[in-house]
């Protein structure tokens, strides 16, 4: 039975929660074919996550591994391959909790770096599990920096083959996952040394396991890193290289191959391998970041109509959490904030469609734009989306700090995004070094990608809203975030252009810039989303509905992102202390409003309480029975020895009649 | 030995570590206490946190428990005493990891709301661990407000007795520490019946387990409410009653007694109990909130100067990561933050002592500023540190997400001091009240405590500052400080007359404005904050070397805080955008000032290794050599069953020579 708080909450929506599901799926199709797979995954018990909270590390990692295992099975018995419309929804309907993703990359990496000939070889090989792959790339020493690996493979023109070694403690390849207990084999990236000449970092596959006992392999050292803050199903790992030989043909050839007498052939663009990062960053947006804030705000949202404390009004029943202000004004942001990234996230793929297109017609003009906007929302996203989890979390108070809300695990996952597949500061300076070269350009009158046309329109003006009720208005907001994003690329072009004026050294000035060209990515980001968020609502006509429900939660993100940064808008006198008061006089009544759609707008994303593994974000809202039956299965209520070996002594010891 | 990279940060302090380490402390003898009190408990094995990070939540439990016991058996053999000198350094010393916390917070709850009789007879019995006591009040439904606990304690006349019971299940007791698997006896705060009527929340004492076998006594459910993020080595409890009797002496009666016949005694002052949660809010500001940020910015400040990465400049060895302007400006403003919460700390302390002398003279005057205090701080500075760990933590990239780097468990474990002694919000908001209550006042012309009479003033002036050295002076900035928290308090002021004016009610006009009152509320505590630096730093007048670092940090502290809320000084014109370029200016240039002296600022706050329990902070920054020997040890690295159940079956199915 659906607790009586919660249900009161569907019964009241603006919308059709299945419409909203649909267009969220991309259409009924998908949102059936979805749902299939869900439940095909989640009625396998072998597949349950009943557990998890309970289990230690190394029975989330025995677990990952028979899952992987039994997963196989599953796709042959369902008919679902790697190509099939079921394939992308797999992975969200176990959660991420299986092992050898690793396995993959490992596959891909091959596809990618090697010659025809490798593909032939281990493409097979890998796709029948004949071995687990791996990919070292991260030392202990390097992650960010890649031409500073310190691996090193020499070229035996004798033997030909190539001496693997580690030369010293931070040269140890640390962190890939599916290498501590699992792989195989393994990618390995090193410094390419012929006739004593370097030759930069290249990839090599090298097997550091037993096909026959799993036995490490002569001059390999490896095993799993230990502890993390999240990720106790993955193994990730470290390697040590001790004279390790692999044959010639073992170093992925497709761009770079040493000959037999040692001579070396650079081949082909590798223009490409910068497109293989942006895959990545892209892909990794829905299912690693945007899948946990959207649970996050499910829980936190249901709990938030079925908790009550205090009181409103006196003498009045005590009220649902969602009815103070404040709380509205933790969650319904970031439950705004997930919409507005589904939304650019459906930009993003569009945008990579096109540039693969072009990229197959030997067209890598839109590269750098590309890349631009891949780094930017990378981080922005996943910082934004990581805070938005970790307010969900402290709005549930003590509830939420329970392993059993789900919300813990859901934080300490999604953090690792912001450091995994480029730290984002790095990505954002990147994003930076872009905004800078284009702006620029522009200002010299000459042609930018599309999506920084705008920064050769430095406008002067003033924000034209009179009162509140115009903030309500995209193009009101869309025209400020564009104004700060512009001011902000532009005065900090300014500064770098001054400080080398002045005899700073480049390098130098850049880095003293470097603060600022982190809000600049940001601000061109931020207005990139608020402008796609409001064309994509423009675009809902036909569904008129939801088109309002996400009017509102458009005007919300642009109002919400304005008033908790006011004097990037403030600065330059663009908007007046006086129109600053209109926007958070608007913005705090949208939070009213949106806050009646609440629940059927966390509904509108699905997850089935397996998913959410929460006690207290389940449908039916029965929190306090859920956190109690959760809690007794907890390995914390079996007996203890402490009892015996401590209690008993230090209570015996001076035991009198009470 | 030193890691040169470490080493050499040493060489140029600008100052005295040992002083300043003193400053801290209070004195160099207390330096000394402390040192010998950290070196008796770490150099006890028993004490050990080594295996920390590999422990399963029933081990953690396990160790707890053992390290409490033998804290008894230290404690005698050193000599300590509860009211020694060295008392307030132990908990500290063993990184708060030991059981029966909760013990302590049931004999003070026995000697502040219990009668002589029954202070006579608990304390002595729980003083030599003839029973282990815990303190439940929170319920499942109801934490922050109290007077809706379920729990229900009738009186019966014929047998003198309270029958105590949980009428449904939001009603059960959780969270309690020490109760989940020690507790024998429990404080139980319940609603007290007589005759059918109503007398509100009373605290009880009930006895849960059996002194002679441990097992739970008739009528009483309890256990452990299993995972949390952090704090596995306490047993946080649950804990359901029905029909429990206990002898009508059993309820805590220093300020209520019921007498044979049913007759309900109110007696004396309950003003003291609001001290009680002052006390504790203070008291937990040192030891769990600052501790944790001093260690997280040793921890990445010792790792930002030893990691090396990328080039600042071409052809140049690789930069510390710390030469980097947007490292810098991750980590110094938190060690700033560190210093300045230390100073507000020391000044809440003082506050404090006159507070508790003039109540023993029965003058209760200071109690309401108290609160507020202690109230907004708590929440500020836990608000503040928390998000600081977070900094640090990501600021170490991949390593810093490893539990080894120690910073996950400092996270995990300071988030819930935002939740605990009061939800941050909730008390923002009791602060709030008061500041609208003073500035009422204020604006009549009544007197209003020393705190805030600040209110009174509000000016319309400007800031006078005409160049970016302008904005190195304390009185600069802290006047707009000052203005900043007028302004925000007198505008939510007004907002909430004018709402009632125009008949909104006056619950729901309060509910309003709270997104606003909490922004007043924050304001008032970061001025203060910076006003009491300011003011600690011109008192160092006779430590020349200590004085000019401290107004580093203390203009950094300030500085730092306009940067990233400019909206709120831009807003009314108080501050232009051309100061506050010049601001921006002044705090890019003291990022550079600071970061020559980092390490010894985090030198001084003297953590041992062993306090540290950090792979990336220890004294010697050797950090790639420690990862490793530390990862070895983890428990994934022992055989696991995966390979012969899963991994072998899988590879040997299609095994062929490769």
């Amino acid at each position: 039975s659906v607790n009586p708080d919660l249900g009161s909450e569907r019964q009241t929506a603006s919308f059709c929660v299945e419409r909203l599901t649909a267009l969220l799926d991309g259409g009924t199709e998908q949102t059936r074919i979805r749902r299939a797979v869900v439940e095909a995954i989640q009625s396998d018990p072998v597949f349950s996550r009943e557990n998890q909270y309970f289990q230690t590390q190394n029975e989330r990692y025995e677990a990952a591994v028979r899952k992987a295992v039994h997963l196989q099975k599953k796709m042959h018995e369902m008919g679902w391959t790697e190509n099939g419309p079921e394939f992308k929804y797999i992975y969200r309907a176990l959660s991420g909790d299986v092992a050898f993703l690793l396995h993959r990359v490992f596959m891909r990496s091959i596809s990618v770096l090697g010659s025809d000939k490798q593909i032939a070889k281990w493409i097979p090989l890998a796709t029948q599990h004949k071995l687990i792959g791996s990919y070292a790339q991260t030392e202990l020493g390097h992650g960010t920096y890649l031409q500073g690996l310190e691996t090193t493979a020499v070229f035996d023109t004798a033997t030909q083959e190539f001496i693997l070694n580690t030369p010293k403690i931070s040269a140890m390849k640390w962190w890939p996952g599916d290498m501590g207990r699992s792989a195989t084999h393994t990618v390995v990236f090193a410094q390419l040394y012929i006739h004593g000449k370097c030759y930069g970092i290249h990839p090599f596959i090298v097997q550091i396991r037993s096909l026959q006992d799993h036995s490490l392999l002569p001059g390999i050292t490896a095993g799993d890193i230990g502890p993390k803050m999240n990720f106790e199903h993955i193994d990730n790992g470290y390697l040590l290289l001790k004279n390790v030989r692999i044959p010639r043909e073992n170093m992925l050839s497709k761009f770079c191959e040493v000959r037999p007498d040692g001579t070396y052939v650079r081949q082909g663009s590798q223009q490409i391998n910068y497109f293989t990062m942006t895959t990545v960053r892209i892909s990794l947006i829905s299912d690693e970041v945007l899948t946990p804030l959207m649970k996050a705000c499910t829980i936190a949202v249901r709990y938030s109509v079925v908790r009550r404390q205090s009181k409103l009004r006196p003498g009045e029943q005590e009220a649902k959490i969602l009815d103070y202000q404040t709380q509205q004004e933790k969650l319904l942001p970031q439950l705004a904030a997930a919409y507005a990234f589904h939304f650019i996230n459906d930009y993003l793929q569009e945008l990579f469609n096109r540039g693969y297109r072009e990229i197959q017609r030997k067209n890598f003009d839109m590269l750098p734009e590309l890349h631009a906007l891949s780094s930017g929302f990378k981080a922005v996203i996943t910082q934004h989306c990581t805070a938005g989890v970790e307010i969900c979390l402290r709005a549930c108070g003590g509830h939420g700090y329970s392993l059993l809300s789900g919300l813990p695990s859901l934080y300490t996952k999604i953090l690792a995004s912001c450091i995994y597949e480029g730290e984002n500061t790095i990505l954002l300076l990147q994003t930076a070094r872009f905004l800078i070269k284009c702006f620029m350009a522009a200002s010299a009158g000459q042609p930018v990608p599309p999506s920084v046309t705008y920064l050769a329109a430095v406008k002067h003006g003033k924000c034209p809203a009179k009162n509140k009720l115009d903030f309500l208005s995209p193009d009101i907001y869309t025209e400020a975030y564009q104004h700060v994003a512009v001011r902000l690329t532009s005065s900090t072009a300014a500064k770098l252009q001054d400080l080398i004026a002045s005899g700073v050294k480049k390098h130098d000035a850049w880095n003293q810039c470097t603060v600022q060209l982190v809000q600049a990515a940001k601000a061109h980001c931020h207005y990139i989303a608020v402008k796609n968020f409001a064309e994509t609502v423009e675009k809902l006509e036909t569904k008129a509905g939801i088109q309002k429900i996400m009017k509102h939660l458009c005007d919300l993100f642009a109002l919400h992102g304005i008033f908790s940064n006011t004097g990037a808008f403030l600065h330059d006198g663009y908007t007046s202390a006086a129109q600053m008061d209109m926007v958070t006089a608007s913005y705090l009544d949208l939070l009213a409003v949106i806050r009646k759609d609440a629940v059927p707008l966390v509904d509108a994303f699905d997850f089935t309480d397996k998913s959410l593994n929460s006690a207290l974000g389940s449908y039916d809202g029965q929190v306090y029975q859920r956190l109690y039956e959760w809690a007794q299965r907890s390995p914390t209520n079996q007996m203890s020895p402490a009892y015996e070996r401590y209690l008993k002594p230090l209570l015996h010891n001076t035991l009198s009649k009470l």
